[in-house]
């Protein structure tokens, strides 16, 4: 019972079109007015290279004007074919040619050696992510500060959420575009988006795109005045299915369900069908988590990826991981602040330590910064500077990360969980000694190997080599002060 | 089958003796030789008053001697009963006068309102306590040492054990005396004690009851180079029913079953055994509890009078109170100092965050300290000297313990446990901020009442009381460091 709406006219799409592999291939169509171009028209496109087939959703992007956005994985030629109940547009067909990537782009991040991340070409991502919930809800000019901050910063992924966010004293402005149309005053049209909101939103998400930064979505969450956390079932199932249709493509998108889904009072039999549709909906399989505030979601469940989680706990990290057998992602172990709630004012000392604690025990660790502003920007909502002593340092750490050896590395830990350390067997190892302050540190090192032994202070950034090769065990002096580390690397 | 092995001289005994509220009575025998008068010999005294009958075992004191020991609870006249092996002493009756206890004698320390602890005479008992091991195995001169510096503490409980304690580099000195007759060379004699060692171990039993300082017995433990953590249930219940008769009737004792007791390789069913018997031996229910390794006890087993706790995750101290209904003392949170393991290279200003945490959750902690010694005297083990910065700003805890009301304070927390506080009702409230930088806190006081508020620096030991009065929901400005803290006293 399909209507024939539109002539649809396609606009770009020829056999001659390229594409670079993980970049976006876009097909645009015309049509003509109807009364809910969102509700009344379909429009699904199957690519197909060799024996594998994609399908996507196409969305209406305002206009009168209709898009279908694929992110080729493999190079070569593709096919497609539209599938629409508009018949000019039914069994439509075309091809392009995905040619070889772009420097810096690596594709889409995905889960390595259970416990890790990978980009799509090979190369591992070590996540030091941020946090700026509500940055796309800010003025133009707050976002341009926004993305110069995270290009002067060594953050790769960043917490972000779709819907505008809602945080008393701290969040209180009206975001320049809102995801519904419709207005405060006389209600949201569930079933009509604000295309004006998406293409900005998007357009953001390019913008981390060119700076290696990871969007880490987030689809839903409970600080909210405007009623967009009460959909419906339905309401919110089209909303995921016109949000992967326009965010799928952009292979720096991770699906973060929720921020702190526990407040927002859903069975989880609701939170399943929202995965089930972002399964149905995103034939690139981008990671998938979500995050707790005072609960606990069952993280053995096959649609979740790895594990985004908040608590100050730093020691469970392990029993989680062996538990679950994904990676963790400390997404919130407080921030670094000075606010007057107790997730909000860590020191910047404190916030490097559980950086570090927590890739010793074998997780990542995601920042946040809240400090008093004259103006409410703070960082953690609405971007804008940093202004905290910690970005540095956890820079320092994501260099250290990136000279550990690649592949089996596994935490330990003492009785105390205190000393803990990753190691490759007698290869490499990784103490690291928190907020103690011994004045010396005893190594288990090979009997058989020599070692190259450096120590390391994750506050001062310092890194010194120790003039000596060392064997078997041995005491190595350190300057009885917190925030210690060493490195030893057999030669 | 009783032999007559003796002709008994009651030497002191009289019914014109008296002796203080909670203080000591003894009588004294001299008999003749016999081949082990510790085995061969039973002695036991039945002490009444009114309706109160209390049976203690007597024991063998060297040199021919024997003697009785009894702490009168009730002040007004006792009477006893001697039962023995010995003829002449059977049946052997007598009375004494206990007396108004001395000004410092608040009587023996027990649990009060399920949390809390009392001496006898009501006074609260906020423990406060330190560890030193093995300081009655060391020579006379150190000993008088660790006596002056608790003097000078405001320490009131000592973890300390019976055996002599080894332990590698920091602890290989032979002690003055063993606890058992023999030779390390020889093998020992398990059921023949070393008198002149248990002398001398009352003697600074004596000496901390004279400063008003809990000793923390240790009966059992692991760190053990001459076998003695090696005794067969027969012997150990010997021992037990000899060190009860000795120590017993100190008011100041306290029985810690072991030390880290899941290291000894010792089924439940034999801990069992051994709380059974200080049970059946000791007639004034003295504190008992048992110290975790990395294992965990059973506490809400009958005998357990309290929790005493080895972990540096403090957020489980409510969990643990709401469980087992009983006081939780951290007695080895990790100690201050600077050694290499993980257990003792705290830093001071930890040291002190976490007796503030543990006090707010409602928990009790114990200090240690390990600082590097060049003649390996660290106070954990051997006393001597303190040299942290810890101890005079737990003292100025203590006094705010002491400050605080004495029924009715509950724990409270926030979300991350990080904003701790304890409060009774609306009309006392002490929040600890911790590690946290906040510029400012928010408290939720009642609208109906007007409160004092002091900040308080817990690691600078300042109170700084503000001049105006508050009600309702306030912010109070903070200097943005850690270790602030913010007392509310309803006017």
């Amino acid at each position: 019972m399909r209507k024939i709406l539109f002539i649809l006219i396609v606009l770009v799409a020829t056999s001659s079109y390229a594409t670079e592999r993980w970049g976006i291939f876009e097909l645009e169509f015309k049509g003509q007015k109807v009364d809910n171009p969102f509700t009344e028209v379909w429009l699904t496109a199957e690519f197909k290279y060799k024996n594998r087939t994609y399908q996507v959703d196409g969305f209406y992007d305002g206009n009168q004007t209709y898009k279908v956005r694929f992110m080729p994985e493999f190079e070569g030629k593709w096919t497609y074919t539209i599938q629409s109940n508009i018949a000019s547009a039914h069994e439509k067909m075309g091809s392009f040619t995905c040619t070889p990537p772009k420097e810096k782009n690596h594709g889409p991040v995905s889960v390595r050696d259970t416990f890790h991340f990978k980009y799509a070409d090979g190369v591992p991502f070590y996540p030091v992510g941020t946090t700026a919930y509500a940055w796309v809800h800010q003025n133009n000019e707050l976002i341009e500060e926004t993305l110069e901050t995270l290009k002067a910063s060594t953050f790769n992924k960043l917490r972000m959420t779709v819907m505008p966010k809602y945080y008393g004293r701290y969040v209180s402005n009206e975001p320049p575009f809102y995801p519904y149309e419709g207005s405060i005053e006389g209600g949201w049209e569930r079933n009509r988006f604000n295309v004006d909101f998406f293409q900005h939103l998007e357009k953001q998400v390019g913008e981390l795109r060119k700076l290696n930064v990871e969007a880490d979505v987030i689809l839903f969450h409970p600080y909210d005045k405007w009623g967009f956390s009460k959909g419906s079932i339905e309401e919110n199932l089209l909303y995921l299915k016109y949000l992967v249709a326009r965010l799928g493509a952009y292979r720096n998108v991770w699906w973060n369900m929720a921020n702190e889904y526990d407040l927002m009072n859903k069975p989880d039999s609701e939170w399943e069908m929202y995965f089930k549709q972002l399964l149905k909906c995103d034939p690139y399989g981008h990671l998938k988590s979500i995050h707790n505030g005072k609960g606990w979601y069952n993280h053995s469940l096959p649609w979740i990826t790895h594990l985004s989680v908040q608590t100050p706990y730093l020691e469970k990290t392990q029993a989680w991981r062996e538990t679950y057998n994904k990676p963790v992602i400390n997404d919130e172990f407080v921030y670094e602040g000075n606010i007057p709630f107790d997730w909000g004012n860590l020191t910047a000392e404190e916030t490097v330590n559980r950086f570090w604690i927590l890739y010793c025990r074998g997780g990542y660790a995601s920042h946040g910064e809240t400090y008093v502003h004259p103006e409410n920007i703070l960082w953690w909502s609405k971007g804008g500077k940093l202004y905290g002593e910690s970005p540095r340092r956890i820079a320092f750490l994501h260099q250290i990360m990136k000279e550990a050896p690649e592949q089996g590395l596994v935490p330990l830990h003492t009785v105390w969980n205190k000393e803990t350390y990753l190691h490759k067997g007698d290869e490499y190892y990784l103490y690291y000694y928190g907020n103690s302050q011994q004045a010396s540190a005893v190594l288990k090192l090979s009997e058989d190997k020599k070692y190259a032994v450096e120590v390391i202070d994750a506050w001062q950034m310092t890194l010194k080599k120790l003039e000596k090769e060392y064997s078997g065990t041995v005491e190595i002096a350190l300057p009885q002060k917190p925030y210690m580390a060493i490195r030893a690397k057999a030669l």
